[in-house]
């Protein structure tokens, strides 16, 4: 993307060699537009992506396209025209990483591995655990010591091999990259392999399909690494909707070195040392920040910071007013709607879509104090 | 159905006036098997269900069909001939009781209620507050007082008015019955709303389209009140499967009184304490117990108990085998598959379909001990 030097396509294409570190993986380019069957997007997608000619690894139906709901009473709160919820949260492990990791399973199963690593405490890890369990293949996660045991409990669940590094975050990252090389596992790393991105890419081609003739004025993400947000505007441009459809990316304040330097105008990133409740776009130093860059400039979009607190209330919002239950990553889009709209960038009538990227469920923490009763009507009538 | 006495079709129809307490519900008729449009089962099957002639109060697509998804690691393991999986976790809420949640949730809006009550602390509570925050009603939950923070989590994340009774469930439950009355809510509780298991019953139709001329020979679920598993027989009747497919029904040893009533030939059941770490169906004082009997004995099927430490390795096969993380009981009846298995019920070519009834993540506990290691590759081989 970088310096449109041309690769081969194989299973395990890594980034190219003139342009590692913070610059990007390479981007796949796919020639045809024919649509396939059923309702699995790699299916219903498949001449778009990097399949092989070959029977899947898992089943059809596995992925589903996710529903893209009005929320109409969010549409009020937030005082635009129309809001539709894109959620991803109804994937088999609850986020948009499931799309990513099924079409990882596919390419390592076509490519005779028995096993796949990833380094991530989150929805990478655990959509990459649920299909391989699946398919019959091993998972191995690398996460650094200290990483919260609930988790891990869904990594558990799927009988993921799942290792402790004595380290941080970039240590495991690093182990887990030089594992993959060793002992010749396949790498689900969004850092150094470009499919990934492809497998995302089906959300916003569906948004192209279920918009059809009515396509959004503005599509909504969080941004954590970038290739979430980079997918989806290729998947729109590809479903026809490049043109017409603006994306608003957007960052947690504590953890926005991309939305920094869309501000200054350049593609060099500086690292930044992330803390954000967003836990998963909670990243500091992340790999795919060129592609988010030029996706969003490429959409006519904008990005957006929003901080912890707004990012808290627009998750009470999703709950309350559209019935989502969403991940804080999953919602920040929602303060950024809310805050370019109270400065004008979103119009009152605009047709605006936000995607939920992940579930709540998976970080969920304690509840209000709720009022306690006597058993009797008269208690009811006052708490009520 | 105890007696045969028609009573007209009203929103907030209750139990039978002349059958009140332990005997079950009113049972639902609906007399046209013709299909609508969508993939929504409330659109899809309307004609069979108790719907109003008026617009949709959740927009369509708020449910969806679940997958039905072949599990050929699990079916060996199980050594059946074939095992399919019927993944309720994927619906909004993430359990099959969106089902039904979503059917009330429809009625009381056409009814003009604005608030709905229940009494629980699992999956009918949260699917219920997920449809109102969509719908734009209050939901009242009754609890009792020490109901896990957790569960309480989802709630508050749908703005649910949650109160906490200083009592037992059943002081909970009858204080929901009284406040429902007094101040005028709907009744979302399936102990006296005979609606919630013709929502339900949308499962049973999915699936024997789903299946078509290829019906499964047994349908496993777990049992806790009764309604799911007659509202499941139900719709595989009215789907052309009722004669073709058997019911495996399983219910926690802990919480058994309806396997003993089947065992013992009769109707009443004598109810126990409920002990098991299955929770969702955790049930010893079941209210639809005739129904669950006659649905089963209709089908030629049959009712299992299964004890806490084969519903754990449920849990760990569906996980590891079938990248399925269902909550306890949701996995009981893969123990039952293997007890019938082994006890020749089932034969090793049936094919089998198990429901998985709700999500793991929202009982997710504790990751077991995973290694430490230094950051070498080294360690990761003696680890790996």
């Amino acid at each position: 993307m970088l310096c449109a030097r041309p690769h081969p396509s194989t299973v395990d294409a890594h980034v190219c060699p003139a342009h590692e570190g913070l610059d990007g993986i390479l981007d796949v380019v796919v020639e045809s537009t024919r649509r396939g069957d059923g309702d699995d997007p790699l299916d219903l997608y498949r001449a778009q992506l990097p399949l092989p000619a070959a029977p899947r690894a898992l089943p059809a139906g596995y992925l589903r396209a996710t529903p893209l709901l009005p929320a109409p009473r969010l549409a009020a709160a937030l005082g635009v025209g129309e809001l539709l919820i894109k959620d991803e949260s109804r994937n088999p492990t609850g986020s948009l990483k499931d799309r990513s990791s099924a079409l990882a399973v596919e390419l390592a199963v076509y490519g005779g591995f028995t096993d796949v690593a990833c380094a991530s405490t989150g929805n990478a890890a655990s959509s990459l655990a649920g299909a391989c369990a699946v398919a019959g293949l091993t998972a191995r996660i690398f996460v650094p010591v200290g990483t919260p045991a609930g988790k891990l409990a869904q990594l558990a669940a799927f009988g993921a091999r799942v290792m402790l590094v004595r380290g941080s975050y970039d240590d495991a990252y690093y182990l887990c990259e030089d594992a993959a090389k060793e002992f010749g596992w396949y790498d689900r790393n969004c850092a150094v392999n470009p499919y990934l991105m492809e497998g995302k890419k089906t959300c916003g081609l569906e948004l192209a399909d279920e918009l059809g003739d009515a396509p959004a004025d503005w599509v909504s993400v969080a941004v954590g690494d970038g290739c979430t947000v980079a997918a989806i505007g290729k998947g729109l441009a590809e479903g026809g909707h490049g043109t017409t459809t603006r994306l608003l990316a957007v960052q947690p304040a504590g953890a926005a070195p991309i939305v920094d330097a869309f501000a200054a105008g350049r593609e060099r990133i500086e690292p930044v040392r992330a803390h954000t409740v967003a836990d998963s776009v909670s990243v500091g130093r992340p790999r795919n920040a060129v592609k988010a860059l030029r996706a969003v400039r490429a959409s006519g979009g904008a990005f957006r910071s929003v901080d912890d607190a707004a990012i808290l209330d627009a998750v009470r919002l999703l709950g309350e007013h559209a019935g989502v239950f969403a991940e804080p990553g999953a919602a920040a889009g929602i303060a950024a709607i809310r805050q370019a709209r109270a400065d004008g960038l979103i119009g009152p009538h605009d047709r605006v879509v936000h995607v939920v990227t992940g579930s709540g469920l998976k970080t969920a923490s304690a509840a209000p104090a709720y009022p306690e009763i006597e058993p009797t009507l008269d208690a009811v009538r006052a708490a009520a």
